[in-house]
């Protein structure tokens, strides 16, 4: 049975109506509204010969067995940031669900290989500032030691949360038992940014997503005033800080998927009087290949104590996080872009700014590969987030050509 | 009987041990501790052939009757900031003291014309925020409506505070009867800024007080995420933000005395993953002369925009607070140079960056002008502040000729 794209989207309306206010989607990660939509998804299962269960980091699994123990994954997240969109996230479940659906009707309840649905638990972060919790913990990756202790905004620590959700902290690590069997894993997903819309494109191939150098960069100059002060004695932290916030975009632009982004200036004192004495910045760098990455970050490195010392400062570097470039399988790229072909007449490879589940999916070695459709305005994180109906109906058609293409070929 | 420059550091020292803490000067204008510095000074009049009185603003006038009622006005401030240092106003309270105790001498109690001593009240506006208080009230500048209603941090009104000191603020204008007679007035201060130092110079000659333009400039772009939105797409208004940080900066160095300067810019959201959407960042442009001050402010403002431009982006103005440029008496000008040259053996000419009483004096149309003494490290409104021994003698002894010349050129 061909999917039903217009289900989807109903599905889709659906959740919105049960866990979005007027400010947008509300399904933080274990919150009330966020056990809601699981709810609401198992409600989803009934009829369907599948089996369901919460792995040890709160993952939720669907499960159509088949001939063989090899499982097919196709997943995505139904959890949201505060006052978010309609389609982040929910989009790879809800099209999942509906693939899931297809497969059971066509294979009568029993396909030749397994298939699963991963609902991933708190893939933003949004409350204790842990990203892709539920698929770091199936990885391997998770950090028990420092999320044990987070804490949100109310002071509730996050042991405490995930256990009122049924969820032991020290055994996270447990969910990578789900690894077992796990031969490939699919994610549909909206661009959350605007190359897609600019090129006129409905669908897109995600090559992985972009390592990323994320650093504090503070220039020390001399506070003085602004009056009194020629212009030829400063030591004007500022002026070294906005050489490299220029600096920074021909360092990026050099490269064609390349991203640098000064994204905040703290100016201390901050007065309209004094120069500035101290200018605190941060950089953020991207790109899918870890020797440009490595090179952008040696070339701002140098930039930033060219200009500090041009400007009689000083310079230091502290670094907030970094995660190295994932790239996705060739193979299952391949299939991707025949899929999107044959739906959309034409096709574009792009790598993912953001980071998603499927990077952790990923770093396991397990073949991956995400599918993305666009997003109006590049708009996300946001309730004015949305993309067309036709786009999102094309997306589900690709995503089922997809899993049926992946099938066949773990099938052989 | 010749100045005693020992006497002036000497009167200083007992100030700073009876009005400092290990953190600086503490003479906030309406604090016990400045009224104990005006009592201080009060107890240094003893035996001196003076009348004292308090204004309507709170300014304290010393009077030394002359033959004649046209005045001779020497002037500066025992108020600081918090954490001040120990020159910054008393300096010149405490060596127009002396010149006052050598004319006593010199002429038996009754010199040729008339010479006051004034203690500005509030010269820092430290506490409420208006600055040049007394003297404004002395030129008739004074803002009642505005000033009324001013509040501290602690929420006291500044109406309530000066009525503790003995000051209606509803009288404040009476001072302005003060302005009678008073035929020149003349005043020394530290320079605290470096262009003295710069030149290895003790002392200098204050043309007049630079007009300030002070502006909010407010850059408008696109917030987008710093992952999925390529370089060529952005609408960035950091980046706006900051090609104007750095052409401020020749816009003012075509002129030898012109600043310009950014001292305070604020991004958002101002997070690490996001490009700036809404940069605030401000102005201050000064310049002596008011012809190339609108120059620089024009230059300023149409570099602006073709900066929003050029990123995609708008930008607003707004004046946050301007003056005047305000030139000192050309033949006092010409006296101070003739005293720093007898005593220093070289002179220079500077403006004053800074807003000095002096300034709001000038305005009065009584000729004025003001003598700096060299500034270590350009330090001040710091407990840092301080100025070498040998130049704070030549600074009384030059400031004592200046006032002989004026003396005499206001006798003839």
């Amino acid at each position: 049975m061909p999917v039903d794209p217009l289900r989807v989207i109903s599905d889709l309306e659906e959740l919105r109506a049960l866990t979005a206010d007027e400010n947008g989607a509300q399904r933080i990660a274990w919150s009330p509204t966020w056990l809601k939509a699981r709810e609401w998804f198992q409600g989803k299962l009934k009829g369907l010969p599948v089996e369901h269960h919460y792995d040890a980091a709160g993952n939720s699994w669907t499960t159509l067995p088949g001939d063989a123990d090899r499982a097919l994954v196709l997943g995505s997240h139904l959890d949201s940031v505060p006052n978010g969109g309609w389609l982040d996230g929910c989009l790879g479940v809800a099209a999942g669900l509906e693939v899931l659906r297809g497969f059971t009707e066509d294979f009568h309840g029993r396909p030749p290989i397994t298939i699963r649905l991963v609902d991933w638990a708190d893939e933003e972060g949004a409350r204790f500032g842990r990203s892709l919790f539920g698929s770091s913990a199936f990885a391997g990756t998770h950090t028990i030691a420092v999320d044990r202790v987070r804490n949100d905004r109310d002071g509730v620590r996050l042991e405490q949360a995930l256990r009122l959700c049924g969820v032991d902290v020290e055994k996270i690590g447990d969910a990578g038992v789900e690894r077992k069997n796990a031969a490939a894993y699919l994610e549909l997903h909206i661009e959350q940014g605007p190359v897609l819309e600019n090129m006129h494109l409905p669908l897109g191939v995600v090559l992985g997503t972009k390592g990323v150098e994320r650093h504090a960069i503070t220039f020390h100059g001399q506070e003085a005033h602004s009056g009194s002060t020629p212009m030829t004695v400063r030591r004007d932290a500022l002026a070294a800080a906005a050489k490299l916030a220029l600096e920074i975009r021909p360092i990026a632009k050099k490269h064609p998927d390349a991203v640098a982004t000064m994204g905040s200036v703290k100016t201390f004192p901050g007065i309209v009087t004094a120069v500035v004495g101290r200018c605190e910045t941060t950089l953020d760098m991207r790109d899918l290949d870890v020797e440009v990455l490595a090179s952008m970050l040696s070339e701002a490195l140098a930039a930033s104590e060219r200009f500090a010392a041009e400007e009689g400062c000083t310079v230091d570097w502290s670094r907030i996080w970094s995660i190295e470039p994932i790239s996705f399988s060739p193979r299952l790229i391949e299939f991707c872009d025949e899929a999107v072909r044959e739906t959309a007449g034409i096709s574009h490879r792009l790598p993912s700014g953001p980071l998603h589940d499927a990077a952790e999916v990923a770093r396991t070695g397990i073949p991956t590969v995400m599918m993305f459709t666009q997003s109006l305005a590049g708009l996300s994180h946001n309730k004015a987030e949305d993309t067309r109906a036709e786009d999102l109906k094309a997306a589900v058609v690709a995503f089922d050509r997809l899993a049926r293409k992946t099938l066949k070929w773990l099938s052989v």
